[in-house]
């Protein structure tokens, strides 16, 4: 049984089922043309997955489906297995409205097969993901829900669907993505589905957004499931972006073929591009008539910096943004995303703006000069003392009128108002005017320690149209660095003074590089700490971190440098203040600028917005963290 | 069977269960020196409920199970059934975090009850709701779950409570919000309970947020449940507001019970305020002891108005905003905003800022002006017109160097952009530094009418730190400014010029209030359009529109004034141009402004937001309604 499948890595544009089918037709017509006999498409390919409550308007449902059968009538002497909502007009949802379903088409000569064994001419998911950015209990009746109401068990509607095919009958179990991850669900679709009878083959269709190291994690784990099922497992994803609103998912593709042994046979390279990959497969053997192959890591810099470069490129085509703009400080994460941007979308569209008040060294000015010219981009300097100098002036001059005393009053601005009307003064006076007038936007260019505690000026350098490197610690933003001059610039386009100088916002006398002074986060430790507030599974709160204080394991807990927590706080005390410093940040102002940041690029299994959710409910500490603190500051 | 129970509609603070701890032991002490013999309080009333993703915190929950041994063994002579988090340690979610339940706890002399039939010593959620802002399948694991993983049927695990009283046996059908809002759901969770043996007592606790309309269709909906199972229902909501970050919600409370032929024979008066309501409840009777009162509407705008006045109260308090700064233009947005916050939170609080540039007529100004003299709070006037010209000299006389060719250019400011450079002046330069002088923050005063299609500029009019009637369109806003005016100030506080003139942003001389140039948007129009694509339950795209429009039953359809739309638009042509303009802008900019957007106090029963969840996917036409428009187009 030897078949030729086609694997259609597609680029799945979100809400416009009218590309997508007309890509779709076009990779059919060509995979007939190479001799495919079955065509598999990634998870709701047709409508998109990420698409916030646009499910709720029926017209978009009606069209899906009818592109959906367009589709079919387009499987003459070619299987075509794709995503698409099944939508039942007849039966409504939990929220009242119309019956979606997260469905599985397998389309051959003109029709839809496995209404047989099923309740509907497709199949559909049994495992819905409700963690992370995904919602998918909000829009689609799972099959779990539909085997309830029929007053079955899910095992019962778990059946394979059968294909009369040229050279046999296919047996195939029909997967959509959270199906293969059922390790912490009670129902378990793939023995289920074996249990039915013969299955030549497992097909999992996944709309898998790209997290770093989530591709090795998926081998291990689908490479059992075929190992397990001794037959084997076709994983099909798709590429493109696609965004919650609030958070900015790359799809990398990576779809693999696993035999029954477990073994990857295929996987399509590279990651993140478009790709119609054949694949000739022998079922009488499981698969095992290709060589297995070896699957390199993917939790290294050189993901993060495809997944970035892939999504600036494609976010910005997607919003028809074709030039943007820079405020490069002569920092560390201005010059990055400068680097990242000028390769995105070429240096000539790009136009890098410096914006000194009399509190910028002469070090950092020369250090953003530096950059324009390595990088090639327009450049231009705003100098903002005697704007910022002006809004001191006439707000400290202009009277405030008390009508209940009928008194006259002034108001002050302090040192540190200022350095706030310095921030937005660069983003909300000059850099959104720059950028209207160049033709483009203006860039976010804020790391993940900094949102974490919302150490940055609303409207101020926490604006921007997109905050490319906003899921990245700073530690992160410094392998960046060096891996975009290394390997991608191959020279050193972000000057080694941009790497070594000591990070400073140089808003006060207070950050003064020259002297050495900068930012009051110690990112070696910060990093760490911020990092187990937001992305442990189980997330850290003061409790634990005290906890693990006590016991002397904090370190390794975080996976921070030992010895560095007794270094930076020789007691407990200013440990403690540390502590509830920057945890009172992450849960007060932090929360409330998040609120109003702007759309994030992620790549970590934890990004701000729509994957993290949070509420502006101030600060906590729990009870065991308050008696916890008393013992430690008793002692 | 004369019983005497309390409703504990207590203030939820949420994620403070410390506070909510010692609320409810307050309320508890105060019920047993009433003599009540059970005392009700809402759902997750320990934990709060819109808590965004802290339920991934161990440590919270162990301290939320704590609490909740505390008020078990302050039940010594009282029952007392709340809400908590229920904790399986030893058990997972489909997360693959600790499992938690959304549970029903009944405790009564130190112990918890009704673990007799059923797997734990408390109850847990059988429906859970994935709707507008819900999103408890992320968080909990339902009893529809459950049942599911032990093999069992829902309906076998929903049990009654049985409580030994002093008086006799006690059985309680314990409800969790949307237990008691079954319509769309394929299990029952009343008739299941009622169907396992003599139940005395339904009682839903619930976390029910304001919703315009929502408490009238309650009634209806429990007293036909109540009505149906021929026991009397107790409905106990919290007050206090929630938020989810995007979306804040405020909690009328509203606690009511329902005799056994569903009459209301209590209701808590009045709304949004903390209470502990004694009812002496006959049970052998069903409740008909006590007669049967009136429920007033609940969608007008005198409910509005409390659900804007105590959100702002209890907002701007939860967040240690003491004091307020509002732009004041001379128009109606700002001046309603004005008035609900001069009376939430004082006039001598407020300031009140007017920024005039040359296109600001003497009118508005002096109408501002006015305003702030009836409410009597603080007022001052701060031009922009020197700033905004400084602004577009600097960019249009700074040269900007492009290294590739060499050589030097300037950047052009039109017309457009400096109506942008004008909001952002006022919001980002003006505002922002005045409120941190004045020891606050600046209030956003955008309707959703603007907000719906992005009828206003990022970091600009879109800033602030709340926006108190971001859920009302126009014509709620002109309403409210007249229930504010005559009920709740007694006087024209809001002058008759600021009701009468023309909306407009005064940003050009386009938009000349004095030549009755205003917005683009007619808002007897556009306000029911907007609402359409938002509201209804099933979203409306330009496909229902158009067909509606041929169809000649549009204005019935969006419940606009009959006739407008022949009037506003003589052809289809420029029916369809402004039809596809504001589609654009709600699925182009809008959305990329309400990313960035303040938290919106939700009164509608979509609210953007954490309800109205949206991707920044740009626009699409059905293909239906690009044929509808060709058809259109071609008579």
């Amino acid at each position: 049984m030897q078949f030729k499948i086609a694997l259609g890595q597609m680029e799945v544009r979100p809400g416009r089922p009218d590309i997508n089918t007309q890509t779709m037709l076009e990779m059919i017509n060509q995979a007939r043309r190479d001799g495919a006999e079955v065509i598999i498409f990634p998870e709701m390919c047709i409508p998109g997955y990420l698409l916030g409550d646009t499910w709720e308007q029926p017209s978009f449902l009606r069209d899906c489906e009818e592109y959906g059968l367009e589709i079919s009538k387009a499987s003459d002497r070619i299987t075509v297995l794709f995503g698409n909502v099944g939508v039942d007009w007849q039966k409504t949802g939990e929220d009242g409205r119309v019956r979606k379903y997260n469905a599985f088409f397998v389309a051959r000569d003109g029709k839809f097969w496995g209404g047989d064994n099923f309740p509907y001419p497709f199949r559909i998911k049994t495992l819905q993901p409700n963690y992370r950015q995904f919602d998918d209990d909000r829009h689609f009746y799972s099959l779990r829900k539909l085997a309830l109401e029929l007053g079955k068990t899910p095992e019962e509607l778990l059946t394979p669907v059968y294909l009369p095919l040229p050279n046999g009958r296919l047996g195939l179990g029909c997967l959509l993505c959270e199906d293969g991850w059922a390790a912490d669900y009670s129902t378990k679709p793939i023995p289920a589905i074996m249990n039915k009878g013969s299955v030549n083959l497992l097909i999992n269709i996944s709309s898998s957004p790209f997290t770093l190291g989530k591709n090795n994690k998926r081998n291990r784990v689908f490479a059992e499931q075929a190992r397990a099922a001794g037959v084997p497992l076709i994983y099909v994803n798709n590429v493109g972006i696609q965004n919650n609103g609030k958070t900015i998912y790359t799809f990398d593709g990576s779809s693999t073929v696993y035999n029954k042994n477990g073994e990857v046979i295929y996987c399509s390279r590279p990651s993140f591009k478009p790709n119609l990959d054949l694949v000739e497969l022998d079922l009488a053997n499981g698969g095992t008539n290709l060589p297995a192959l070896d699957v390199p890591a993917d939790d290294n810099v050189s993901f993060i910096y495809q997944a970035l470069h892939y999504g600036i490129q494609k976010f910005t085509a997607a919003i028809g943004m074709r030039k943007v703009v820079i405020g490069i400080s002569g920092g560390i994460d201005s010059a990055v995303s400068a680097a990242l941007y000028a390769k995105a979308i070429g240096p000539s569209n790009l136009l890098l703006v410096n914006m000194p008040s009399r509190y910028n060294s002469p070090t950092t000015r020369q250090l953003a000069r530096q950059l324009a010219e390595n990088l090639g981009c327009c450049y231009t300097v705003l100098p903002i003392q005697e704007s910022v100098d002006y809004t001191v002036k006439q707000i400290e001059s202009t009277p405030v009128i008390n009508p209940a005393t009928g008194e006259k009053f002034a108001l002050q601005i302090t040192s540190f108002m200022s350095e706030n009307i310095q921030a937005r003064d660069r983003s909300a006076r000059v850099l959104a005017a720059v950028a209207a007038a160049f033709g483009g936007g203006f860039t976010c260019n804020a790391n993940k320690a900094e949102t974490t505690v919302g150490y940055s000026t609303l409207y101020g350098d926490q604006a921007g149209f997109l905050a490319a490197i906003g899921d990245l610690w700073k530690h992160q933003v410094y392998d960046l660095a060096r891996y975009l001059n290394r390997h991608v610039y191959g020279r050193e386009v972000i000057p080694k003074g941009i790497m070594d100088i000591v990070p400073s916002a140089e808003l006060s006398s207070d950050q003064d590089v020259e002297a050495g002074k900068g930012d009051p986060i110690a990112y070696p430790y910060h990093d760490y700490l911020f990092r187990s507030f937001v992305q442990r599974w189980d997330k850290a709160t003061p409790e634990d971190i005290l906890q693990w204080y006590e016991q002397g394991i904090l370190e390794a807990k975080l996976g921070c440098r030992p010895g560095l927590v007794q270094q930076l706080f020789p007691t407990p005390r200013q440990f403690i203040d540390d502590l509830e410093r920057w945890w009172n940040l992450f849960n007060g102002l932090g929360v409330a600028k998040r609120i109003q940041a702007p759309p994030i690029l992620a790549v970590s299994r934890r990004a701000f917005g729509f994957d993290h959710r949070e509420a502006q409910n101030g600060v906590y500490y729990t009870r065991r963290y308050r008696q916890l603190k008393h013992k430690l500051l008793s002692v």
